[in-house]
């Protein structure tokens, strides 16, 4: 059956999944860069680049595992772009160039409607206008079985999980603290919600948790 | 120079640094004693117990070195007991029975005078009103050149990272959730208060934090 995950979700030791200011020039927020070094480093991110190198082992095979039987995203908004309010025109097509690294259906979660947007290497956009239980059923039909992917962000996360409708996530928490920006936990109360840490391991750029919804 | 340091505050992956309703039954809040289960489990937790056994290894040593060198002591006054406001008696002498843990002075901060408690093996508490920097100044004395250790709660922890008064922290990440508790962080920018994560290593039982003030 269809899961949703989240997958690689980069937080700090405050539990910080992005910094204040979103922006053009600070798509993850003021210092948000900062809990990405892990993914960055690695091979698959590399490789997402078209580049060679990076590094292989354990922060590598989180990033490959994100990829895998995936068949359909659910995005926030502020995760597609900085635009907020109504589209002003179609100019803005996400963070990611003309092949963005999705290459199946992304659902973007938006009060405001928009027709799809075909890009290249297989990946449209499909605006959402009528919530996140929405969002999901029609991911959900589009990866026709696989499982459905939740990019983010933290706002979207929270959402999500306050509906229970995350099977579960892999978090990489960074080694730094932010101090300020978008929080994953303030106010969530994530045991009565029925979700645990089951697993956990550690390497020099970050601490890989996974929580999974515990049956009711 | 006689340093302030923070050793072995245990916190949630959520930032609880104790559980919701603190009481006689539950002085670590509810819960709050899932946060301890990487210190309860070493060989020098069970010493201190004058019991036999337990873990040796890195969650041991950090236990250990929590100790170390330490003249004096600072609590919270919810961390020394569970009663609010005025004292209505000398009854309550503290968590730990005829002989704490401490065996050097303790500078118990709380709005309500009361007078030096002697206990058994060396533990004075002093209770101290007129704020956290008497406090500190207090117990740098009494520790003639040795250092002060900052035992919690998370609330007075707040306090003197907000005053940039202590010099480093040792905190242990327990893998799992509290939902809600104490938060350690907060409301708190330690970046901006010039707070880093300087070191890190982690262990099945937690994943311990060094958490250094950087020179201005």
């Amino acid at each position: 059956m269809s899961k949703l995950y989240v997958r690689g979700f980069s937080l700090s030791l405050d539990g910080f999944g992005a910094g204040p200011d979103q922006s053009v020039e600070n798509p993850l927020g003021v210092n948000g860069i900062e809990l990405h070094r892990w993914a960055l480093a690695t091979q698959a991110f590399h490789e997402m680049q078209g580049k060679d190198g990076g590094e292989t082992g354990i922060d590598d095979d989180f990033v490959r595992r994100g990829f895998e039987n995936m068949g359909a995203w659910i995005l926030g908004r502020n995760m597609f772009g900085p635009v907020r309010g109504p589209w002003p025109d179609e100019s803005w097509k996400g963070w990611w160039g003309d092949n963005p690294p999705y290459h199946v259906p992304v659902y973007v979660l938006t009060h405001h409607a928009r027709s799809p947007l075909v890009m290249d290497g297989g990946t449209t956009f499909h605006f959402v206008t009528d919530g996140i239980e929405s969002a999901l059923r029609l991911a959900k039909d589009a990866a026709h079985g696989k499982d459905v992917r939740l990019g983010g962000g933290a706002a979207t996360i929270r959402e999500y999980l306050s509906a229970r409708l995350i099977d579960e996530m892999h978090l990489a928490m960074a080694p730094v603290f932010l101090g300020k920006g978008e929080s994953l936990f303030a106010g969530l109360d994530l045991p009565a919600l029925g979700y645990a840490c089951t697993d956990r391991v550690s390497t020099p750029a970050a601490t890989h948790l996974i929580v999974t919804k515990q049956a009711n």
